[in-house]
């Protein structure tokens, strides 16, 4: 069921981020030890801020642990955000539009969890996206569409609100179709910016979300770590699953939660569904 | 914009029939003479019947002339109905889920052609599926939005008119978007048993369909040649661009026209859409 | 590291041997449980023998567990005679070419294990395969030459001897550049009637291998289970690791053994490598 | 028989260079004019300079035109030194080792031709390549076989004089094997600074190659042109057929030449093989 990855930060070349930790996203393709699954193998995604307004992204159905162009790719990336994203598909077929991120002009969004009972809830979902982005979906996920319901609630404008609107309509739909527990996710989205992250699911066993330590403390635990030092206090993560192995460095997002990672001073508050 | 092949008669080896003829359906692939574009490298497609009820399926993004499972599996399945297609696309991506055939249940279906202007009309004709089949869209090519429109209008009862009525349908939300001509078409569909074949277009000059001249008239016409012996008399294949070389082999079916390949005597008549 | 399957017999349809069993095949791809990894994910491949002299290959990259076509060819592929394979690099490229088994002409061969510190001793392998055979090479992979050598020394007339002499040329070699153990294997190989397996490894602690209790006996042992009574008491299979649930299905093959399953009776004997 | 494109001198978008000129390298992937074939769709491949001393490559089997993490990437890459290269295979298998340019080390190489009846020099070929090389090879084109002998032959000291005893050695084996044109070549190789172009073939009758004219003079011929106002003097492009619309852009390199673009006067020379 997916584990993903959010950096915002100093600009980070993108093996460092990926590779080289211990417990890194790419080992955890592998070895999961949170996860729903052991191995996130049906594909991965890349989104990455820099030249240009909107991200550029990079999709394979490989898995992330085989695929050399990723590996390549990273050596000669540098970003100071970016979004990682590997796959354990919850039924989907495995191509590489259902790879996420998945990108609407300047913002991308990504997803852990999965909405239950996909194929009853599908096309009500559908029809509640806004008919100018209904063009736009081009797999079949139910991440894709949670995205579409996101983006016509407001995302663009007011994401906490947006994504809360989508998952309560989410859990209506459900709901209505008798569905227990119609949503579990853990969420990230960004407009190359500020980055938010979300924890919930109608069951309130949410999929696993950490966030990294504020830098300056860590810097203050470990004055002697190098890779510390050429991180501004402003870098922050956001992790299924921690990487690293730096105690102290991760900290669990609390059940039902969102919170922003922007300049200044970060923010952390709790999530409740709108229903419509 | 794809050309495709469907095959009913005796069994025969994919190979004989995909790869050997001159110009063969692979040889398309690379240099069409008929087709909107001259390669169609954007996937290919097969659907046979053989073990069971429902069809097997084969799709792959690589160009046809590539794949070596394509030529391996030829050389190992025999079928008496086949399904074969090799695409170009018009826009959408390149997936598996967006070659043809498409199937449901135990019917196939491939076009040729598109639905212009694709995004306006899309949530449109999305919505007009059947809720049952909503579900079941996997991918995002008019083609196969068009497959489950015919499926809503009955398909599988009566293809002729389902696919009229698909087809009305079509023209009628185009119009009502602006699109001037809103459909170009041939398709081929089949339950297994008969093969239902449709040429036609909002414009009036529909891509090419051509069917086999009756193979008891060919083995008249060329009394030595070993492989029409090997066919019998029911045998029939209807194709985008002819095959082989042997003179009269092949008619043009005119546009505007459906056809089907049964038992007994195949049927040619006018096609005309039905309005909603 | 690798698992494989190896079938002769009554003739079968693929998805039963390959999916449905408890703990098939597809299923070892994610969850082995004897093997060096848990996951096989770096590809698979399929050799049958049908129509014709030759066997088909179906080669892919995409993980078994997630391959479509894989699944849909299966339902409609049936055989008396079954290669399956599915991989876990030990690095090299993940590509068709790098697929088991691997084939030359109307044989087949595959291999779970490694040549130890392959680098060093690749070319002084290669320089050793027939001159004849070297073109044939296309992959990259240790177990694609080995077999060439297996070729090289006379798989195609006495493959018992032949492997023997390519281990021990194998050993030959690694020993002469300081490699303590140069070879891990399990191997099957057949030429469409009989089938060859061989367990060794120069460290005497070998991967896995299984074979089937005599049909008949198990027909005694479970009167009435309906998949025995559909099998001939020819019918052998050789695996990695045990598929299916049924006690007393499967017997170890003794570290450094051989054996053939033929017409007729089945025969095991030691394997000692033939130095040069 | 391929496509190439060497770029050198001011950091350039790579969307710019791959995909934006009328014509260009994208375009020829299924429009080439000069090519030995129209379509070159059997992969593609990407090579540039930019973080690090090491070049980073893209390579993938689907066809230039239809891969969008291509186009992605290239919006979002910008070098100083860029190889770009389609391929039309003649009878490799479509394998991401067997897509230009290669790598080893810091240096880069692609080719446009064929070494003829391949299958027969091959062994002699690889048993050329320095041992220590010999490892390194990991696909099974004529191309990468080309490479490591120009690096046997001391590539990485004296690019030209390897060339020539590389193409020496590969004509006088192919005489051996009674091969009357052993080699068809354009060929581009840098190790990040200079570039190295050579056209040659054994029959005098080569692949079309072309270097652009120097920036300052078509500055100084379209002074209103906004592109070229963007590169500095220093700028080359060799390419086998010409990109963009500009009249007098671009120099046929005579048959057997080679050239070099490097810092101050670039510098063309005749080509002539070194017999071993």
């Amino acid at each position: 069921m997916c584990r993903w990855l959010a950096y915002s930060g100093s600009p980070v070349l993108l093996e460092d981020l990926l590779f080289k930790p211990a417990h890194s996203l790419i080992d955890q393709s592998l070895h999961s030890r949170l996860g729903a699954t052991t191995t996130n193998g049906d594909g991965f995604g890349l989104g990455w801020y820099g030249l240009g307004q909107e991200p550029g992204v990079f999709h394979s159905v490989q898995p992330a642990w085989n695929d050399r162009n990723l590996h390549d790719l990273s050596r000669h990336l540098s970003s100071a955000l970016v979004f990682a994203h590997i796959r354990a598909s919850t039924g989907g077929a495995i191509q590489e539009t259902n790879c996420h991120p998945f990108r609407y002009g300047t913002r991308l969004f990504m997803h852990n969890g999965l909405i239950r009972e996909f194929g009853k809830v599908k096309r009500d979902l559908a029809m509640a996206v806004d008919p100018s982005l209904y063009a736009h979906l081009e797999g079949s996920t139910d991440s894709e569409l949670f995205f579409h319901l996101a983006l016509t609630f407001g995302l663009e404008d007011d994401p906490p609100t947006a994504v809360a609107k989508a998952v309560g309509f989410i859990e209506e739909t459900g709901r209505r179709h008798g569905v227990a527990h119609p949503i579990q996710m853990t969420v990230a989205t960004t407009d190359g910016g500020s980055v938010w992250a979300f924890r919930y699911s109608s069951e309130g066993d949410s999929r696993s979300l950490f966030f990294s330590t504020a830098v300056a403390t860590l810097k203050a635990q470990y004055p002697d770590n190098p890779v510390l030092h050429g991180l501004s206090d402003e870098t922050r993560i956001v992790v299924s699953e921690p990487l690293g192995d730096l105690e102290g460095a991760w900290n669990e997002v609390p059940e039902s939660s969102w919170g922003v990672v922007q300049e200044g001073q970060d923010e952390m508050h709790p999530f409740a569904p709108i229903s419509p």
